[in-house]
C-alpha cells in the first residue's frame, strides 16, 4: 500500500447496495457461454472463451469501462485514463474442463457490480477503477496456471512462453492470438505504484465458510506449495515363496510414508492452511503375486510459511530415511516444485475487516489453500482477497455452487474499500 | 499310498550315483531351445515349445522310455506297459516370458536321470516308471496355470477349455493342436490306484534353502491362496482447500490396510508358508493436488491351512471395517479367488527323509508358497516334492540359477524312493 493509512472506511448513507439479481444474471449469462455438450467448460484460448470475453467486454462497456487486452492477454476494463493510478478488481472467466460456473466468474462479476455501484453513486474517484479478467488462471494445456497474472507481474518466463500445447503450438503464439504481446513480457506490465490496490473475490473451494455459516472470509495469505517425488526401492520377489522376514517390500514403507504425511499435517492443525497430501502413488510391478519392488509417491505440503514447510520437509525426510533403513530399502526424496507463500496486504485486509464490522457482516480470517491471480499480482501491488462459501466445498465440477447473495456481500465490502481508498487521498 | 509301508529304503551298494554332468548337459540343451531374442522364453503352445518337446521325446527314448502325448496334452515317457501301475516323476518345460532355465526343467531332467540310473543299475522294477512333462504349468495366455496336471486330475473345467488366448483361439483347440483330446477330459486320466506315486523336484523360487545352506527340502504341502479385492471409498477433494479434519482420504486408510496385512502375516511367522501381500494398489484420481477419493487393493494371503486363512481373513476384514468407520469411508471386501492348501503324501515324505538321512544329506522340511503340478496330481495319487536351492531366491527371470549338483542330490533321493517302493511289493 501507499503511504496513506485510514482508520475508518467511508460509509456514506448514499452508498448504494450491491444488487444480488444483477450478480446472478451476470453469472447466468457466463454460464450459458460454455461448451454446449460439456457443462461447464470454457478453456482459455478456445473459441467459447473468446465468446465469453466478447460478452464480458460488452458488460464492461455497459458499466462505463473501456475494455482492452493488455500485453499479457488480460482483458482489462478501465474507467478512465489517469496519471493518478488505478484500483483493480479481478479474477478469471476460464474454467477447468467440466468445471463450475462460479470459480473465477464470481470475482469478475463482483468487480462489474462494484463499478456499477460507483457509477450509480455518482462518486468521482481520484483514481481509475479497473475490472480485470486474467488470462488462463486454470492450468492450461500449456501446463502453467495464472498466465495473465504472472505476465502482469513480469514473472512469466521465456521457458513458460516456449511451452507447447497438445497441438505443438507455443504459448507465445497462443498469447499473441488472444491479443497479447509476448515480446513485451518479462518485466512488470504496470509501473511501480500505479496499481494502487488489487482486490479479488473468489469462491472458497473448501468447506470452512459453509460449516461456519459465515458469508465471507478475508484471506490472510496464500499458502506455499511444495511437491516432492519420493521413490522407495526394494526387491520385487515372489509373493508366495518369499518369507515375510526376507522381504524388501516397497509398499508397506510407502504406507508408512502416507501415514507420516497425514500425522505431520494433522500435528500442524494450529497453522491455518497447513495440509499434507499423498495424491499420487504408483506401485511396480503392481501384480497380485509379486512383492512390490518399487513405489513412487507424490507428496504435497501446503503451509502459510516457508519455515513450516522447511520443518515438515526435514521431519518427513528423516522419517523416510528411518523407514527405509529399518526395511532395507533405498529411497530418493526429490523436490519437484516449490511455490512460496504470499502474505496479502495488511492494510487492505484491515479495511475489509472494518467494512465488515461496520456492515455487521461476520467475516472469517483464513489462508487460501489454492493459488490465485492475487498471489501473483501481490508481487506488483497491494493485494487482498475475499472468499465466499461454496456448497459442500465443491469446486472444479458442474455441481459447484455459490449464493449470489454472498457474492453481493463481498462486492459491498470491496466497494467500501474502494471508497475508503478514495477518502484517504 | 497303497497298503504297503516301509521303514527302510533299499540302498543297495550297487545303486549308481546321479551324474551331475548329465543333468547339467540336459539343462543346457533345453536352455538352447528358447527364443533366440528373449532369453529364456519357451511358452506353452508355441513353436519353440514344440521344439523343446521334440528334444525331450528323443531324450526319453534314449533313456529307454516310450514317449507319447496323453489326452491332457502332457508328454509322458513310460518305461513299459504294465497292469501293475506306475510311478511318475515330472514337472514342466514351459517358461514364463523372459523366465529362467531351471523352473520346471530341473524336475523333468531329474526324472530323466532317475530313469537312466534305474536302467544303468539293471534293476527290474515291479511297476512302470514315467517321466511327465506337464502341459503349461505357467499361467498361459489362456489365463490358467497347470493345464496338464489339472487335466490329468480331471479338474480342468469346461469353462477352462472355453477360455481364449489373445488371438481368440479357445484352449480346447490349442490343446488339440498339441496332441491332447479335450473331449476326453473332465474325469481323471488315470484309474484310481494306477499311479502309485508321483514325485516332483523343483527349484525353491525363494531364499530359504540357500540361506540355510541345505541342498534339498522335502515339501510338506502347498499353501492355500486367497485373493481379495478391497475397495475403500472416500471423497475426492481439493488438496489445498480441504482441511485435514474434514477429509475422507482413501489412501491413508489403504496404508493402514497394507500395514495390517503385513502385521497379521508377520504374527503368523510360526506357521511355515504363511505370507500376506498387497501386490496391487490403484489410487483414484491419482493427481498430486487431489485428495484420493478411492483406492482399490489386491490382498493375497497364503497359508498351510484353511483355518489360518479363515482366521486372518476375519481379522483383516474387522480391521478394514474399523479403519473405514474411524475415517468415514465406505469399503468393499470381496474374495476374488480361493485355492485350498494341499498336504503332500506323508509316507512318500517319510521315505524321502529316510533316504536323505541314509545319504547324510541335510534335508529341510518346508511348505511350498507357490503352486505346482504336484498340487493337482495329489488329488489323484500320492504325491511328494523336493525343493533345491536357487541363487538369491531368484526365479522367473533369466538370472535364475541352480546348482546341478543339488539337482543330482534330489535325483538320488527320488531314485531311493523308487527303489523303496519297488522293495515294498
Amino acid at each position: 500500500m501507499s503511504e496513506g493509512r485510514t482508520g475508518t472506511v467511508a460509509v456514506g448513507s448514499n452508498v448504494p447496495r450491491a444488487d444480488t439479481g444483477r450478480i446472478a444474471a451476470d453469472i447466468d449469462a457466463l454460464r450459458e457461454l460454455t461448451l454446449p455438450d460439456r457443462p461447464y467448460t470454457r478453456r482459455a484460448f478456445t473459441p467459447i472463451y473468446a465468446q465469453g470475453r466478447q460478452w464480458l467486454s460488452a458488460a464492461m462497456a455497459d458499466a462505463g469501462l473501456h475494455p482492452e487486452t493488455d500485453y499479457g492477454g488480460n482483458l482489462v476494463g478501465r474507467s478512465r485514463e489517469t496519471d493518478r493510478g488505478s484500483v483493480a478488481i479481478g479474477s478469471h472467466i476460464d474454467t477447468v474442463p467440466d468445471g463450475g460456473a462460479y470459480d473465477g466468474v464470481a470475482g469478475v462479476v463482483a468487480g462489474l457490480e462494484v463499478v456499477r455501484l460507483i457509477k450509480q453513486s455518482g462518486i468521482d474517484l481520484p483514481f481509475a477503477l479497473e475490472v480485470i479478467d486474467f488470462l488462463s488462471e486454470e492450468p492450461s494445456d500449456f501446463g502453467v496456471s495464472c498466465i495473465g497474472s504472472r505476465a502482469m507481474a513480469g514473472t512469466l518466463s521465456e521457458a513458460d512462453l516456449a511451452r507447447t500445447d497438445g497441438a505443438g503450438t507455443p504459448l507465445r503464439d497462443a498469447l499473441r492470438a488472444v491479443g497479447g504481446r509476448p515480446e513485451a513480457l518479462g518485466a512488470p506490465l504496470r509501473e511501480r505504484g500505479s496499481l494502487r490496490a488489487y482486490l479479488e473475490l473468489h469462491i472458497e473451494q473448501g468447506p470452512v465458510l459453509e460449516r461456519a455459516g459465515a458469508p465471507v472470509a478475508i484471506v490472510s495469505g496464500i499458502v506455499g506449495i511444495r511437491r516432492y517425488e519420493v521413490r522407495l526401492t526394494g526387491n520385487p520377489s515372489h509373493a508366495g515363496t518369499t518369507p515375510m522376514d526376507t522381504r524388501h517390500d516397497a509398499l508397506p514403507a510407502a504406507a508408512e510414508l502416507v501415514l507420516a504425511v497425514e500425522r505431520l499435517a494433522r500435528g500442524r492443525a494450529g497453522e491455518d492452511g497447513f495440509v499434507g497430501t499423498v495424491g499420487r502413488l504408483a506401485v511396480t510391478p503392481n501384480a497380485a503375486n509379486v512383492v512390490p519392488g518399487e513405489v513412487t509417491a507424490t507428496v504435497e505440503l501446503r503451509a502459510p510459511s516457508d519455515e513450516s514447510l522447511d520443518e515438515v520437509q526435514r521431519e518427513l525426510e528423516a522419517r523416510i530415511a528411518e523407514v527405509s533403513s529399518e526395511r532395507g530399502l533405498g529411497f530418493r526424496f526429490a523436490e519437484a516444485s516449490r511455490t512460496p507463500p504470499v502474505e496479502l496486504d495488511h492494510e487492505l485486509r484491515t479495511m475489509l475487516g472494518q467494512a465488515a464490522d461496520a456492515a455487521g457482516v461476520q467475516a472469517l480470517q483464513m489462508m487460501s489453500g489454492g493459488g490465485h491471480d492475487a498471489g501473483h499480482v501481490a508481487a506488483l501491488a497491494p493485494a487482498a482477497m475475499l472468499f465466499v462459501p461454496c456448497r459442500e466445498g465443491l469446486s472444479h465440477a458442474p455441481a459447484e455452487s455459490a449464493d449470489p447473495g454472498d457474492i453481493a456481500v463481498g462486492a459491498q465490502l470491496m466497494l467500501q474499500v474502494v471508497l475508503g481508498l478514495a477518502a484517504t487521498r
